[in-house]
């Protein structure tokens, strides 16, 4: 044991786009030893550790104690998007029961299109009884195009479930029971077989805009879309062109280019389009809160803090 | 093997509502050796065997060489319900298919509550952004009324994805992670704690209007219904009573009391019952055609039938 006293690290919690107030009660709930700040209060310049999401650009520059930047959830994206983040560590929360979280957004998705949940909703408006012949899991096909962590949790609840399983990623992976497909050059014949395809990638500068009007063309007609990484991967006017054409058989969007969706998006009330207020999965506050307050104990200690991320690769 | 020789099935297909040639074109696939007549094409009178579904009462009375009677689900309350009919063996069909076919349907009506679907669904027409706290799966309780084979492949597919499961049947069964409840007097208490109910149950004297408002009163408020057994089972007036007074959340309702489902009927446009046109799961035709003619051979050659159901139980 060593003899030094504890220091009580101080967090500055910073967004610009959400009320951090829920994470100040996660850490009260817990009884961490922990001094907190909310930006824009004045004393958060002090702060050793910043919890940051779509933090105003710049604001993390102006901390001169900053010795870590944490995320309240997988994605770092929205904090390497600052162009002047300083030079600190920058940490993710992993989560187990965020993986499963996002499973079961997945399945309920591929459920929805595979069992035509989708086309019974719409005839339900019309009062039509129609029965469709049904499909076995075992001839469905869902393609994973972002095969991480969270990519392989939810390709293995898929696989449980019977389907067809296919996983994507920028470099090669293996995984019983599930076909891998990596790199620029097998993504077409990827995309070939995917009934429904579900993206979860990382946010960075190869990924923004990757589905267009060109990677959904190489899907089969027919196929179906569930976004669950960002809305910048996908370039929204071509879903929607892609789907009126005949070509898709609809989305479930979880994620958008604005966040929340504009009251005037198209998206909103397209028949063929389910939109979920990025809810997919949402970390439970208080494992947020005893990550948060591990690596920031770690980090005043001089010890490596757990899980955390790459600026170069931008994830 | 014997020197007998085999004799071809002949076989009926009769139903007073549905279209029957389903079947034929599936016996026909599986290049299945039987003679096929369907009701009420003449020569039906001289089959050895019926394949029924919601037979005209008295059909099978008047078909003198009738050795046994078929469904071609699951289901044999259609059957039994006749009045006149013949004391020959009667059978189902089992499935594995079809019982993961349920499985899939119970899933996607499961989280449909749990992650709040529901309430997405609604604040898409009102392009409300509304992100509502996520529950743990280990922390919502799911019900099975009516703990039968597909009841226990239902069950375990639930408790696969971290659901608390509890099953409830006429007599006691056990199941390894399943709290299970059995008979009249344990029913208050399993209903109790259900955040879903599932009622799987078979269609007998003793379950008709089973569910009805006495029953809907002992869950706790806000659960929901999903009904994957028969439409007699439910009092569908005492539902929406449950549900307009605010009690329940919603349903999921497969089957109707009448189907298909009258278009006046107020389920269609009821903002919180999702109704779907008895697809739950289809059993696949070739399987039901091969089922069928192995029992009508065995039932040739004075073997006993596979899957026989029992008219005193009435499943």
């Amino acid at each position: 044991m060593s003899n030094k006293q504890a220091k009580t690290p101080h967090i500055a919690l910073i967004s610009s786009t959400l009320d951090m107030s829920f994470m100040k009660v996660a850490f009260e709930k817990s009884a961490l030893d922990v001094r907190l700040s909310i930006y824009p209060d004045e004393d958060f310049h002090a702060a050793d550790v910043a919890v940051a999401w779509n933090a105003p650009h710049g604001v993390m520059a102006s901390m001169p104690n900053l010795k870590l930047v944490h995320s309240i959830g997988a994605g770092l994206d929205n904090i390497f998007a600052d162009p002047h983040l300083p030079d600190v560590p920058v940490c993710r929360v992993v989560d187990s029961e965020h993986a499963l979280g996002m499973a079961e957004y997945a399945i309920w998705s591929v459920l929805l299109f595979h069992r035509e949940m989708d086309r019974h909703l719409q005839n339900v408006a019309e009062r039509r009884w129609e029965r469709p012949d049904q499909i076995s899991a075992r001839d469905y096909t869902v393609g994973i195009l972002g095969f991480g962590t969270i990519g392989l949790t939810v390709a293995k609840s898929l696989r449980a479930m019977n389907y067809n399983v296919r996983g994507w990623a920028r470099s090669p992976k293996e995984e019983a029971g599930i076909t891998t497909y990596s790199g620029a050059d097998q993504l077409t014949e990827f995309l070939s077989g995917c009934d429904v395809l579900i993206c979860l990638l990382p946010l960075t500068a190869a990924t923004r805009g990757i589905i267009d009007a060109d990677l959904l063309s190489q899907l089969p007609r027919g196929a179906a879309l569930v976004n669950m990484g960002r809305g910048e991967h996908l370039v929204e006017a071509d879903l929607l062109a892609a789907i009126d054409s005949g070509h898709l058989r609809g989305a479930v969007l979880d994620v958008f280019q604005k966040e929340p969706l504009a009251k005037d998006s198209p998206l909103w009330d397209h028949p063929k389009v389910f939109v979920t207020p990025h809810i997919a999965s949402m970390p439970n506050p208080k494992d947020v809160a005893s990550q948060i307050f591990e690596n920031a104990t770690r980090i005043l200690n001089d010890l490596e803090p757990l899980n955390p991320g790459d600026r170069n690769s931008g994830y």
